[in-house]
């Protein structure tokens, strides 16, 4: 059973390596009768796409998403949507002298160990331009969202050692696009450019966190006992190329902390029932209990470095690795849309499967 | 679609209550052939049950799993194996007082948001009782994976401020049973028990972290994009009452590492490729690369405290809350097997998944 | 993928042979709120267990259902409902002489060759005494069909050349029970009684058609393109033993029609839209079009006759077999609820689906 | 959940409406390292196409595939195949005296009940030509097939009254694709001919049964109790547009049959296990038995006729509606292809599932 689609009631299944014809996918589930901004979809993609600042990579595709199917007149026809971005930036020629090497932390060797046969070209199906499908699913899921005004945000919360100390709820997150490297504190922000250009200019790469932020969603959503909300946003983090690491509510640091430290007291506030602390991060018994749901997500720093590197080829020999090409130093600021997309696909999945949740 | 099942070809569904008759579940594609060890699979439960020693809960379950299908002359028949464990202690008066009341950080208030109607007594389907049916999976998986030589061995490696410092290749894995907490390491052993006794006399509680190593598994496993095999476990890892965070390999700490640093050099060790360091956590890509698999899960501190808590009943009202009962001060060690049953289905899974990536 | 569960929101899941300890299963999904009927699911169950008349098999088994979690105060919780049913007729030794036989149009042979090994004992998860599972679920599903007020109601339409003229629309179903062999038609079922004593008398088996029929269904059930409404209940009922043929509307019938016949024509009645002919059998692309759902199922005559016929043990050797034990000449009058419980499940599974097929 | 998927282990996933730009899917769980025989894929979708001969459609499409992903250097690679097909015949004015009106026995009502808003234009998701997208995925799964030495094979069986007397394995099957109509006897195949016209001239459409016939398949496919074998081919073609019915082996005619008719004698041929008569089909208890498999599907008369019928618009309101265009007056010819594919799709993904069930 090959692992190419997510969710349940409302899916996206994607296809695409980073250098065949093109990329694309299709959505399937999502409801009738929702209108689709297009430019939205397409402004969400541009926001993961390359080349878009000084700190990406300065590789040039336009990410264009073209729609074959599901929507008629502007509205989601309930057929799935199918759709696909081609590769513009096509030069297989620059991987032969990949084909039978073995980068360091990449999947060259696990894809053939696992497949027998590896498409080499620019890392194949394991190259992260997948996600840009993944953008596509998510932009639709955040239009499906906004109806029932439901919002997610994420933002870069640590570059390496450089760490925005500042919490979820006392942020700005409207001002998260504001800076290139999308952290809504402007100081940090530039703190973290700085890191990022530094390490560049050394030929390494640097990892980070992303946080994300969901609010607005209803009490109610997640399916115990497996399929807890935050197992569900979970499983979507770490299927995101790079990511080592999730944790939610006070995550690693509930570890830490007593009981009666941990605990969010219940307070009625306006005839509703609210938490007065949040440590729970809006999931409770595996279900959203209405207040903010926020998550954190570790990304190693990227595999390919501009030094040289020993490693194996296929057959066993030593040899000598040196990484070229456009490669990102850090790609914290260009994963904020990727994390953005694969929790709204959770939050819609789960929205729709919480419809049958009561007869009545 | 309610999530009451794991697993895709190797799939666990569990069904019951903490106070219903009993609790269940059944086994459904675990292949023809495979001999049942029953006192294995008891004592696996055994490990996972209330009362087995001072830092424990005192409740006394006997949690004899009977298995009803699916074996026949001691082997598996590729029938569905369903079993049942009976609930013995069941003392539904006891929980009349919970009734309309939302107990801080359980799932009260979210499963009557979820549901309109609650099962009140003991947590009913929230309760950790549960996952005594995912250790009966679990042994099962265990003995799949057994006839791989493939292993899976989880300890407590933090509980509270206590922190094993040691890493997972250093110690001897054989000896976490030898401590009631389940470190195996005595010296930090047993600084954690006096932080849990005394977290108990203080009628608190305490969380901490479980490490879990999966030696033996061959190269090969993982199905991405979505499917990747930390993808998998994390969300196993995250299905599990109580657990806040998930990390493999450096998880957070490749935060804060280069490139430089995190890289895993390959190298030819008797003919075979490996890695020289094991940053990656033995999986790259999403798919296992053939070195040990280790990863952590972060345990918030139990909910049930034994001191005075506000809340609110069902009214609104503001009501004071006092535990009672028998509650463990600490879950982790109860939680070993249960996070190392969790990790052999994933792994059995994935190893049946991979049968089919080939053509020959 | 083993194949032990059906339905994707509302779904059942089963396990048990024969001639294990009990036979079992769990139903996922059952919205939370319903009222449940014991004595009718008993009921239910007492449609098809053996010993009910003089033409079925003389086997005696109570058949109890057991409800064992899912159920609070008689309304479901959304918790999966689990059940047993005991086997309390266990004669293994009775097997004996089978265990290296394969009977003809059993399923001894093609159990062997897919797992290798085989539970011999009254044909282990092979015999038909497993659809007491299913019939468990289905009198779940009817009780959240009759919530909607729909209606599943099967019959007795052919037992060998004894064939019931009438059509579903000229019948009156309420009489279907009054008599034994299950056929709403008095004379028609005298006949067909008749037939069944004459083939038993004379050692041998007869099949037979069940017509079943759905009133009330709402339009617009049914998943294209693959998961059409009548594709669904087709593989449900090709799912019961016995089973060799599927048709809804004209089925068969149909391809000796012409367009000009076989079209139904659109009318208003009463402000709505209705079809003047029902030949499409309520089902149009795939989804219901709010007309009565009709459709046959070809049940092949039992395999176990009691008459010499020759066969093959494990090694090859030509042996000679007689049918003995107590065994059904024809299975058409119990088999009626189980039909209706596959299609109860097929329906209340596409209830809840559609209710995320639209935005509002 | 939207039901744009078929299969579990070898699945395929379709979009795309008839007027739309492109219909396409994707095949996800293929092996990796099959080798893909583009023309053949050509030729399958070319047996599909319109415009192939004088008794079907003159409507001209090129059906094209394009394959985006998922094959290197002509082998599959484990990813998922991505594939295109281009509409080039796109008239949607042509359908805009459609927007408001309800085709008898076509899905514009249902859909719209079901959506609650419709592409109308020929037909959009119901339409038939999503079939060659089915084309496309049942290629793929012929040429895995064929690696393990299985054939599927169909042919027109009957065509309206004029039926095909001899059975499965009295004809050449190799003649089939000799005769347009696809029958492999030509005298019937003239006839056959002959009805088609002669319904065309008179503005009429007619239905027919095609017979499918599977060589080759091992024993062993199948999973018990809900996916028997049987009941995923049903399934499958009751998927397929316009059909009503589906039996296999005997089907309808064992119901007159009685036990001591309907068994397959157990024989020793050359030391394996084989049935003298095959009146089970090839399945047994749900699992092949190594015999051929065989089974019929009945399809209803097109609905569009050049005649004058009364229906109504969404209003109530009777109108007259006349067919025009090029409509197919049997499909049954170029359904043959779509019949197979739909075979060759179950038995790949029973071939993957059965992988799994033996420890050994």
């Amino acid at each position: 059973m090959a692992g190419n689609s997510f969710g349940t009631l409302f899916k996206l299944s994607t296809f695409g390596e980073s250098h065949g014809e093109a990329i694309g996918g299709m959505i399937d589930g999502c409801p009738a009768g929702l209108l689709i901004d297009f430019d939205f979809v397409q402004h969400e993609l541009d926001r993961r796409k390359p080349g878009q600042s000084n700190i990406t990579t300065q590789r040039r595709e336009s990410d264009r998403v073209k729609f074959l199917s599901g929507i008629f007149e502007g509205k989601t026809t309930g057929a799935p949507i199918g759709f696909t971005i081609e590769n513009e930036n096509q030069k297989p020629a620059d991987y032969d002298h990949l084909k039978d090497t073995y980068r360091p932390n990449h999947a060259d060797y696990t894809y053939e160990q696992k497949y027998g046969i590896r498409d080499y070209r620019g890392g194949g199906r394991s190259s992260a331009r997948e996600t840009a499908c993944r953008v596509v699913g998510g932009a639709i899921a955040k239009l499906l969202l906004a109806h029932y005004h439901i919002q997610v945000q994420a933002y870069v919360s640590t570059v390496g050692h450089v760490i925005l100390e500042k919490t979820y709820n006392s942020l700005d997150l409207s001002k998260t696009d504001d800076s290139i490297v999308r952290c809504p504190d402007a100081e940090t922000a530039d703190r973290m450019i700085g890191l990022i250009e530094a390490t560049r200019k050394a030929g390494d790469t640097v990892g980070g966190i992303i946080t994300c932020v969901i609010n607005g969603c209803p009490a109610g959503l997640g399916e115990p006992v497996f399929d807890r909300l935050h197992a569900d946003l979970g499983k979507a983090m770490l299927s995101i190329n790079a990511v080592k690491g999730f944790e939610y509510g006070e995550g690693f640091r509930s570890v830490h902390l007593k009981g009666s430290e941990m605990n969010d007291r219940f307070v009625s506030k306006e005839d509703a029932v609210h938490t007065a602390t949040n440590h729970s991060g809006g999931i409770q018994g595996g279900i959203s209990n209405g207040e903010a749901i926020y998550f954190n997500v570790a990304f190693k720093p990227v595999a390919t470095i501009m030094q040289k590197q020993h490693s194996l080829d296929k057959k066993g020999n030593d040899i000598i690795l040196e990484g070229r090409g456009r490669h990102d130093p850090c790609v914290l600021p260009r994963a904020v849309p990727i994390v953005e997309s694969m929790a709204a696909l959770v939050i819609a999945d789960h929205l729709l499967r919480h419809k049958t949740s009561r007869i009545n």
